[in-house]
């Protein structure tokens, strides 16, 4: 079930992003979104859907594809030299450093950009109001009111001792915007109510916090070869986290109560979201 | 009335790009956005609407807004190092020298992200097909349809022996996509019917390729002290233009042929049109 979510997503970014004139482009943003991942938030979009009773429907599948566009375009930039300067990831070389720096740049805005008109066209002409809705929330939990800002707020934060609050914003932002996007726009697409509607976005901001949260924890808890990238890498580079202004008592414990939260409300939105529960407590488990 | 409509439009920018937390990003991106230029494309747009006998409606300035906050990401980005490195702009330092790179990229992705949350959210939740569909032409020529591919190919040209085709689709998409974007969105929000907005969308695709051969023209024929910016740059950065391909005079014919052209199928929506003919006659005259 899961592999066919993702193999599902796949294929559709393998159509969407299939080379036309000029084809450099296109193959700078299909290397970076086709280099891996476990297209969490897609599938969170995909079951959120189906966890509010929705089926059929032939334009969630884009949707969850331009969820994964944005993920993608945010990754390239935070990767460019002057902010994260990385040269790898997942083991690949980042996107400037297999193409160049221009090239990164456009490719991040094209996806983005990209995003968007996937989300926003409609060969039927309908333009129907859900579509609409659940691209509003995604353009606003990607940006002022989501990712975006906590990218900023994080960025701006390196090297200086932040309060719990500032690292809560950046927590929940930072990550917690698309994850929240992610389930509220498979809810809108599937046709939930506005009391469930809220009920994942809660679902989804208790996520994104646990899911930063687990960062912290598992880089000073796990070991390079399962995590796959350096460990300890917060204390080198002096950054505050969950672990370093708590504990790491403290952060298990608020880790598990938010993942315990997330859980009870998702088992609240009833049958049709066993697979959602299911993969949520995937997602609590793991172990990199 | 162009001035009304250019502060009305300057008012709004300010109202959607008034600092909240996380400041910087807003102040970044604000600076980049009030920092001139003649809102070509916001007037555009508004002229356009009121062109297709649109009036009343209370979301089109925030559309022309948001157009002009995609021009600017556009140029914030173009400006970097990795770009064409620009210190100034308009006579400013720009937005990476004024705050630092990691911002300046921030700060264009906010604007692009920001502009589809300020299109597509409706507080009377209605979310009508109209406002949706133009969204949806904004994004596509924003993107791989416009903007973004003509810089894509521009970039890719340089130093290059680029010929009459690859210099075309730079010309007609870099700038021409934004122009067509702003004339066809104002006609679909002002109730155009279909025919109407494809003969918007021709007379943005001759003003937007016109505009870039005049751009072209002014290079070889303008001063430093009229154009505000060195002249004779397209030769010394051996760039290939319509003037080096063509000969100037052919190039003044062109513009003309182009120009007539654009102002006689504006002549075509009717006496609504007069505000929008007599403008782009104006950016046909521009000696800057």
């Amino acid at each position: 079930m899961l592999n066919e979510l993702i193999n599902k997503t796949d294929s559709r970014l393998e159509e969407l992003l299939k080379p036309v004139y000029p084809e450099k482009i296109y193959e700078a943003m299909g290397y970076s979104v086709m280099a891996g991942g476990k297209r969490m938030r897609p599938v969170l979009m995909l079951l959120a859907y189906g966890a509010v009773g929705g089926s059929g429907d032939e334009r969630i599948l884009d949707f969850a594809c331009a969820l994964e566009m944005i993920h993608t375009y945010s990754l390239i930039h935070d990767d460019l030299p002057a902010m994260d300067n990385d040269d790898l990831r997942r083991g690949k070389p980042t996107c400037h450093k297999e193409f160049d720096e221009a090239t990164a740049i456009l490719a991040g805005d094209g996806l983005l950009t990209y995003a968007f008109e996937v989300m926003l066209r409609d060969k039927t002409q309908k333009y129907e109001p859900k579509y609409t809705r659940a691209a509003a929330e995604i353009a606003r939990l990607s940006g002022m009111d989501g990712m975006l800002v906590g990218q900023v707020v994080d960025v701006d934060s390196e090297g200086k001792q932040i309060d719990a609050a500032t690292l809560e914003y950046i927590h929940k932002n930072k990550t917690g915007g698309l994850i929240k996007a992610a389930l509220m726009a498979g809810g809108i697409i599937g046709g939930a109510d506005e009391p469930t509607i809220k009920l994942l976005e809660s679902i989804g901001e208790d996520m994104g916090y646990a899911f930063q949260i687990k960062d912290d924890i598992l880089d000073v808890t796990s070991t390079e070869e399962v995590l796959g990238k350096p460990i300890l890498s917060d204390e080198k580079n002096q950054k505050v986290t969950y672990v370093s202004l708590y504990g790491l008592e403290k952060a298990q414990k608020d880790y598990l109560a938010l993942s315990e939260a997330a859980l009870e409300k998702t088992s609240r939105l009833g049958e049709n979201a066993k697979e959602l529960y299911d993969y949520i407590k995937g997602l609590i488990d793991r172990t990199k």
